[in-house]
C-alpha cells in the first residue's frame, strides 16, 4: 500500500474547514468520497491540520495509504473528476509510508488580503477595510509576535502546552491583478498555527493600525493575553499558501 | 432634477447582465429598486450598454435624473445600504443634464483573465486553461483585430451597421496577487461592443494560441466572418475595467 501525498487547492467558501464533522460538508470528507469512489472502499486521508470554516487553501498537503496502485497522473485526473469544481489536486507524489501530513509538518504559511475600501469582485477572498491604516505602526506591531510566545493566551483558548513559534510576518501593499484595487497582505509563517490563530493576529494588527489600540497593547497582549478586545479578521482573506516538511 | 452619475462595481456572477428584464436579476433591476427605495418613486437608471450574463464590472458608469436633491456621500451610502454585497457604488457625481451614460461613450475597455491550470480559489473571476499557449502567437494574431472592421461578421450576428472600432488589444503574463498563480490578461479598448463579442475576440486568440487554428483564419475571420468554429471565451473571466467620456 504505497503513502501517497496529494497537493490541494480549495475555495473553502462553502466547507466547515478542511476536517471532517459529521452532517456538515467538509473538505476532509469531500476528498475522503472520491477516494472511495476511485479505490472502491474507504479511504481515510490524512491532512496538514484543521482549517476554521471559510478559509481556502492553495496547496494543501494530505496523505492516505492507497488500497491499490494507480498511475500517479491518473489518481490526479481521477480525483478532479469525482470532486466538485471549489476543489481541485493538483499533485499526486509517492512518499516513504512513515510520512503524515500533519505529524511532520514544520511549518505553514498563511497569507490574508485585505482590499482598501469595498470590492464586489474581491469580496469573495478579501477583507473590505475602508478605514485608514498606518503601515508603520503595524509593521512596528507585527515585530511582537515573532519567536515562541504561548499564544493560547493570545488565543483566549486553553489547549495542550506545545509550543507556537511565529517565524515571520511580512506586510507588504499591491494591486489587485483582478481589478487594481489597493490591497495589503499579511504574510505570516509558524511552525504550528492554533484556532483562529492568524485571524486574531490580523485582527489586532488592523486595530492598531487604524489607531483603536497601541502597539504596547499588542506587545502585551503576545505576552499575557489581551487585556482589550482585538478584533477578529473574517475567515474569507485567509488562505493556507504552503506547508513546508 | 439634478442629473447624477454613479460609478458602479459589481460582481456579475449571480446577474442576467445589466440591462433589466422582466423576472430576472439583473443589475439595472437591482439598482432601480435600491433607487426607488432612496427616493420613494420609480427611477430609471441608464447604464453605458448592456453586459453578458455573468460579466463584472468594476467601474461601470449609469446615470439618472434625481427626483430630489441630496448630498453626493448620503447618495453612496444609503444606496450602498440597501444593495446587496455583490453591488457597490463607488462614487455619485452631478453632470450635466445632457449626459446620458451609453450615448456618450467614446471607449470601453474589457479586461479578460485566464488562469494556466486549475484554480478553485481564481475560478469565479478567471477561465482556467491547463494547454499550453504560443504567446508570440497570440501576439501577432491580436494585431489583426485592430481598426474599424465590421465586427457583427465576426460575432456571426446581424445588427445595425454602426462602425466599430477596437483601439488596443493588450496580452500580458502576471502572477495573481492572490493566489501566485499564473494569469494571462487580455486587455481590450474600443469604441463600443457586440454581443459576446470580446469573449469571442478571447476564445480566437486562445485557439490560435494552442495552435488549433492558425493566425490567417483569425484575420480571413476579421474581415470576411469565421469559415471555422473558433471558441467563446466563458464569461467569468471577463470584466469591464471602465468607460470613457
Amino acid at each position: 500500500m504505497p503513502n501517497i501525498k496529494l497537493e490541494v487547492e480549495f475555495d473553502g467558501t462553502r466547507y466547515f474547514g478542511w476536517q471532517f464533522q459529521p452532517n456538515r460538508i467538509t473538505v476532509q470528507g469531500t476528498l475522503e468520497q472520491a477516494l472511495a469512489k476511485l479505490y472502491g472502499v474507504p479511504v481515510r486521508a490524512f491532512g496538514a491540520g484543521r482549517t476554521d470554516t471559510g478559509v481556502s487553501a492553495l496547496a494543501y498537503p494530505a496523505n492516505y495509504a492507497a488500497p491499490r496502485e494507480l498511475a500517479l497522473p491518473a489518481i490526479v485526473a481521477a480525483l478532479n473528476q469525482r470532486l466538485p469544481d471549489d476543489i481541485r489536486v493538483h499533485a499526486a507524489e509517492v512518499v516513504p509510508d512513515s510520512f503524515h501530513a500533519r505529524y511532520d509538518a514544520r511549518s505553514k504559511v498563511y497569507r490574508y488580503t485585505l482590499v482598501r475600501g469595498h470590492s464586489p469582485v474581491l469580496a469573495r477572498h478579501a477583507w473590505e477595510l475602508v478605514l485608514p491604516l498606518d503601515l508603520a505602526r503595524m509593521r512596528r506591531a507585527a515585530g511582537f509576535f515573532i519567536g515562541e510566545h504561548d499564544f493560547a493566551l493570545f488565543c483566549r483558548i486553553t489547549t495542550g502546552a506545545e509550543p507556537v513559534k511565529v517565524k515571520r510576518v511580512a506586510i507588504r501593499e499591491r494591486r489587485s491583478t483582478l481589478t487594481g484595487a489597493r490591497l495589503l497582505q499579511i504574510e505570516i509563517e509558524g511552525n504550528r498555527f492554533l484556532y483562529k490563530m492568524v485571524r486574531r493576529m490580523v485582527g489586532a494588527l488592523v486595530d492598531v493600525g487604524r489607531g483603536k489600540f497601541g502597539a504596547a497593547e499588542l506587545a502585551c497582549a503576545v505576552r499575557h493575553g489581551p487585556r482589550v478586545q482585538f478584533s477578529t479578521a473574517p475567515a474569507c482573506g485567509l488562505v493556507l499558501v504552503s506547508v513546508k516538511y
